[in-house]
């Protein structure tokens, strides 16, 4: 019968845990959605089992947490809704990346063979693994050194939490863990792969994360001989040079896991796909001129482009990367809500807590309310959002916090403004560099938790950029855009859609909220914002780096200790 | 019998109370003391009586809590110590500055008069009246176009809180008060008029605040003519040419002041002082080469000097003006202990005053020891201590605060050391200005209230300037200044001394605790001086003239609304 509904499942990856969500294929609306935990969550401490101990800035993560999740999740919403398996046409999935592992040929992954079950590096590196820096430091070097041009396409630099990286650190520290690992392959692919029996390499990471661009491919073998000989053919030999495009179908739903989730064998998966760029199309933003923030603990910002522009300081650009047929732009800032997080457990006075207390309000709310009667340029404070350092457009992790125009009458909640509009200020820079480069940016959607609790924040970034700003109406941006995935992957003849474009127009929505600039306000900011760049490239861009200075000082300081 | 004691008594004139002190001359012992708190305290809001409101930025005294202080702590010092007021050889005062008030040619305030009570020019005005800010700004304009190079001696400009910029507010705002004034006098020369029946002006104040100095005199009357044509005469029509030096005998007690204060009639009567500068001697320091440094709200620095120097930025330096015989250099910081009872107020979280509570200890204690636990350079944070402007060397009051290198890892107790070396670094940089002029500081003698409640903070200043600090043996450094300046009037023949050099090897003393410089510290702290210095230029010195810009669009701003 066509007029039964259909359904779609998208599952979002998360740091902590995986959330599966059912939609209603053609309305978009949320049917229900269900969390699942990781048992081994964020392992930094010590390996499980083993117990053994974790260096500093290592992160990672048991990939068995990740089949729960398909096991307990995805039953969970439709024991829920009560649908028939029958009517849930396709099943994508969204992930934190660069999250990867290494595997034998067959998918098993090393960390679940006894002989390598104590070793760390056998194990899932989490995005936030940082302990690649000396690694991809000298991958940056060499690629400067020998002029490989690919650098251009990420502001210059590559990060340590990406793929090539990891994958050196694998070999520096473990040599026989990288000659064991018949495959290294991102999380969000090796996820498919047990769903589907299909290795799948999927566009997004590849070209975000892993160095690919559609024209050019992967740097040449000569450039990873240049990193280690023994890296020269780490392409052919563990990963593939064939990459997917974001919603093609990457197979059908094994017998195993269709046992596990309680789906039907063959069900539609579509290619996996990272969690911030699926959240565009379920922004209702599938073409170019509107900006999708992301906006939580940090700020990760996307813009679609006709064409190819080198736009300094982007966190990368990949042609395919977020919507087929556009170059997807990504660019971020490093401290939003971490920066609010901060100043609430170690600046504000006790008088304030007993203040919410007694009002029964939490303290972000009171610091909202005092300074929301603020107006911009009543605290004559200015502070430059560089607390754990500067992604876009300066890509220098070396930056910290600057906070100017202290007198003895400032109060907490002007600090607390002061510190929101630095990061509205930040999102301007970004903003600019775009439109310098002919990728306009006509309008903001936002999507993430801070839109949801933060109204004020909201109404200063639309004066301070002078854009309207919308907000999306899902608040599970991720599991949404993967359920969207999943929906094209499936396919008009299955009730889908053809293309991630038509699922966007069927099932995503803007909330009716909108933040529009007051024309008075925004001349206000405008002036600030002056102030804020004659910051910004007095400390961002060399004229006085006492930034690192001050880094390399506290650095050696505690060495000698 | 000579083997009988003999006593002096120093008056300390503050701004919410007057302290007497009763010490015995021969040792220098502090006897006894007795605190009387001023009726009418600090007027800022509306005139005692007539309930006449103020303007902003107003403070006013009354001249008659002056003299409730003689009626009620000298008799009480008397009584406590028990003491034969025949043994009681002089008396001497020193005041806060520039304290004044208009006068008819008797002494009699015309505040005291009741067609003159309900009009707030008659009031003293206290120091930090500041409303005379339009005078004192006309003041400099007129004296640099004109090219009266007195303002050389007072770092390049006269202050709103001194003399002249006083008395031109009441021509300004209240000419027929002006009128009736037949004497402007310094509170301080008030109150020993008071006590003698003679009227005479304290080389200090006159020095100072009021533009006069030993080689050069007052300011010539074209000068006060081009202020106001009616000022042309001011000095020969309402104060006086002759200035009498610091440890001169003013004259001897009225039989009307005798009853009052239970002393005997003809007692010698110091020429009066300022608070600040009987300190010096007060801390066993009359000679050059050391720094007496009063170390509390805010911070008071003085050196002497053997000749005449002009030392860019200073408050002022006067020929006699502290010690006869030697130049008197003073310099300034705006905002010491301010600047951590702010951070306590408005910066400290919950969680600290918990903790502090638990301990039963207070914030400052709390936050002295985790500070304490940190090594110089470890927090990675410079800040330039401008909450309240800069006085030395910048002479600046639209400058404000500034911190650099948060991160997400920084806490209250590193903000808070790194305030601390801040205020360090602007005693470092009135330091060098000093020595770079040749008005040599070998040491720092700490007095005041900071000494005595934060010894980390005298440890890092030690650390910071490369200097030893010692610490006055009094505690009550303007009382007992003047109670060895009252030795001097009274003289050798009456048990007293003949120099206030002579007092000052009798009665003064050092605490036996010495604060030496650690080296490896000294070191950090030497290259954080140097990022200091590289902000304090650029910031305070004209290249980036944010900190203005911000506060003048704060008072646009707020007059908008």
């Amino acid at each position: 019968m066509m007029s039964e509904r259909r359904y779609v499942i998208g599952i979002d990856f998360g740091t902590e845990s995986g959330r599966a969500l059912l939609v209603d294929v053609a309305s978009g609306e949320e049917v229900t959605t269900a969390v699942h935990n990781y048992a081994n969550g964020v392992i930094d401490e010590k390996l499980p089992d083993s117990g053994v101990r974790l260096e500093p800035d290592w992160a990672l993560q048991d990939p068995n947490d990740y089949l729960e999740v398909l096991k307990h999740a995805v039953p969970a919403v439709l024991r829920q809704a009560n649908v028939d398996p029958a009517d849930v046409i396709g099943i994508g999935i969204d992930f934190t990346a660069c999250t990867m592992l290494p595997t034998k040929a067959d998918g098993t992954p090393l960390c679940f063979l006894d002989a390598y079950r104590n070793r760390p590096h056998a194990w899932v590196k989490l995005w936030k693994h940082h302990a690649a820096q000396p690694e991809a430091n000298k991958l940056n070097a060499i690629a400067r050194e020998e002029g490989f041009n690919f650098l251009d396409r990420y502001g210059g630099k590559i990060s340590s939490e990406w793929f090539v990286p990891k994958v050196m650190q694998i070999l520096d520290e473990d040599p026989a863990i990288y000659a064991a690992a018949d495959r290294l392959i991102e999380a969000a692919d090796w996820v498919v792969w047990q769903m589907t029996g299909v290795e799948t390499r999927n566009l997004s990471t590849a070209g975000y994360k892993g160095i690919w661009s559609k024209r050019e491919g992967f740097p040449p073998d000569a450039f990873f001989k240049a990193l280690d000989p023994r890296l020269e053919h780490l392409v052919d030999e563990k990963m593939s040079r064939e990459i997917r495009e974001l919603g093609e179908k990457a197979g059908g739903l094994t017998e195993d896991v269709a046992r596990w989730t309680g789906l039907k064998p063959g069900t539609a998966v579509a290619i996996a796909n990272v969690d911030a760029h699926v959240a565009v199309p379920a922004a209702a933003v599938s073409e170019p001129g509107q900006m999708v923030i992301i906006m939580g603990t940090s700020n990760c910002h996307m813009v679609l482009g006709e064409e190819e522009r080198l736009v300094p300081g982007m966190c990368g650009y990949v042609e395919d990367g977020i919507i087929p047929g556009y170059f997807g732009y990504e660019a971020g800032q490093s401290c939003v809500g971490d920066h609010f997080a901060w100043f609430v457990e170690n600046c504000v006075p006790a008088a304030y807590e007993r203040e919410a207390a007694a009002r029964n309000i939490s303290i972000h709310q009171l610091l909202e309310e005092k300074a929301a009667q603020l107006r911009p340029g009543e605290s004559g404070l200015v502070a430059l959002d560089w607390w754990n350092g500067n992604r876009s457009v300066l890509v220098d992790v070396d930056l910290t916090g600057l906070i100017v125009g202290m007198t003895l009458a400032t109060k907490a909640e002007e600090i607390y403004r002061a510190l929101i509009e630095a990061t509205a200020y930040g999102t301007r820079v970004i903003i600019e560099a775009f439109e310098e480069n002919d990728v306009p940016v006509r309008e903001i959607v936002a999507t993430g938790g801070l839109p949801d609790r933060n109204k004020l924040l909201m109404q200063i970034y639309a004066d301070v950029t002078g854009r309207p700003i919308r907000v999306a109406a899902t608040r599970q941006g991720g599991a949404f855009g993967s359920a969207m995935h999943a929906a094209v992957a499936a396919g008009p003849e299955a009730g889908g859609y053809r293309t991630i474009q038509d699922a966007t127009r069927a099932m995503a929505r803007l909330r009716n909220e909108q933040y529009t600039p007051n024309l008075e306000a925004k001349a206000v900011y405008g002036r600030l914002f002056q102030e804020y760049m004659a910051l910004h490239d007095y400390f961002g861009r060399g004229a006085n780096d006492v930034m690192k200075r001050l880094k390399s000082l506290k650095v050696e300081v505690l060495a000698a200790s």
